[in-house]
């Protein structure tokens, strides 16, 4: 047997999310399905380095999985290519270490989060950028998010249906680029809980509005109360970027 | 009753191209049912500059429409927007004398088809770029594209099943930018045949590849033949861009 470490984008709009389930078309099931059928019908687990939500996007997520077959990473890349399906591709496959682990090994992941600010909603980004009609204010969304960078307890930005007790992650880095209404903000973090990006974001729209002032943002996170914050922001804006392993 | 004058964008890989047809959704079917609903039933017909193909997207396809209702353009387009589906949007409409004719009085009209050269496709560019595996030779490209630019009878470069007898089109320009794998044609000119942008950019991906030779298209146009061209590249990368009327 050997594990192999892939990386691969997928377009989240066709998908009820990464992970498999008894209902709905899944990136999981898609990629173990032509795992199977490289296998002559064996089952293959992947495991990835984290789940992404119904209508989240992909451009670099990392699984691994374990095979008898010796393929170099050009043949894999190949063979998963002409047997997934358009919305999914695999970028890279290499041999990796028994020990390694995509979920348990990654230090840090960085997530984009895509909008774009105009009067009229553009077609071709309704499944890809997140709409708001109004002008935003860019540098009061800046000034919010310099509270948030750094190691807190982010009780107030991830959904109440968080699982884990250990709500502090730190957040290493938090940018927003802005050309011509399109709007891109760019999260590097070592952990992130669950719907925080989207979290964090719909609350620095509410800043970017007027609607919430951005000296505001320490006594959210003091208050680590989810109600305090702004609206969970929609699955089609968000990017899981790029995983980051140690060398 | 008053002739407006309206400009929208949007996806075409959702719809059985843009018009009407008793099966299949399409573009003027979804544009008329909203006009219908704001005209509380009454049946109101839009005109295009022209029709799209299946999976052939638009920019800034041009209708007129005539209608009882005096609304300012900001109100149609908000009316419009509100209604519609969200792969289709206005974004302009505005009075005009009731001999404009959306279709008769275009004068030009530009094109653009999108394409990209990598070794693994992109999920997401699936249903709005043309995928080529191999690297292109643009400069070979823009040679071919260069005997095609000027009043010619474009035969060799249209569907068998064009229907126009006249087949002499004036090619105004032809422009190919590429950076970083993704390629870009621009074509405008006084009108086209049909499936002429999507032959001409076949035949000029065979040149780009290698399979012809730059210096065949002369031979090829003057044949008017069209089994001598290339083959009609695919839906996904063209985009009715923008419709040139007289001030």
């Amino acid at each position: 047997m050997q594990r192999y470490k892939a990386t691969c984008a997928y377009d989240g709009s066709g998908f009820s999310g990464f992970q498999i389930q008894p209902k709905g078309r899944t990136v999981q099931g898609e990629i173990e399905q032509v795992l199977r059928k490289l296998h002559k019908g064996q089952e293959v687990g992947v495991t990835a380095s984290g789940r992404t939500d119904s209508g989240v996007h992909a451009r670099g997520q990392v699984l691994h999985f374990d095979s008898p077959l010796m393929l170099t990473g050009d043949q894999w890349v190949k063979a998963m290519n002409s047997l997934l399906p358009d919305d999914i591709s695999f970028s890279t496959v290499k041999a990796v270490g028994s020990e390694f682990h995509a979920r348990f090994d990654a230090v840090r992941k960085q997530y984009k989060y895509f909008l774009y600010a105009d009067a009229v909603r553009d077609p071709f980004k309704r499944h890809y950028s997140a709409h708001v009609r109004d002008a935003l204010n860019i540098e009061a969304m800046r000034d919010a998010a310099a509270f948030l960078i750094g190691t807190h307890d982010f009780t107030s930005f991830c959904s109440a249906k968080t699982e884990t007790d250990n709500k502090v992650r730190s957040l290493l880095e938090l940018t927003i680029e802005e050309r011509s209404g399109d709007v891109v903000l760019s999260f590097v973090g070592n952990g992130f809980l669950y719907n925080m990006v989207r979290i964090i974001t719909g609350t620095l729209l509410d800043v970017g509005s007027g609607k919430l002032d951005a000296g505001m943002l320490p006594g959210i996170l003091a208050a680590k109360d989810r109600t305090l914050a702004g609206k969970t922001a929609p699955a089609e804006g968000l990017y899981l970027w790029e995983v980051f392993y140690e060398p």
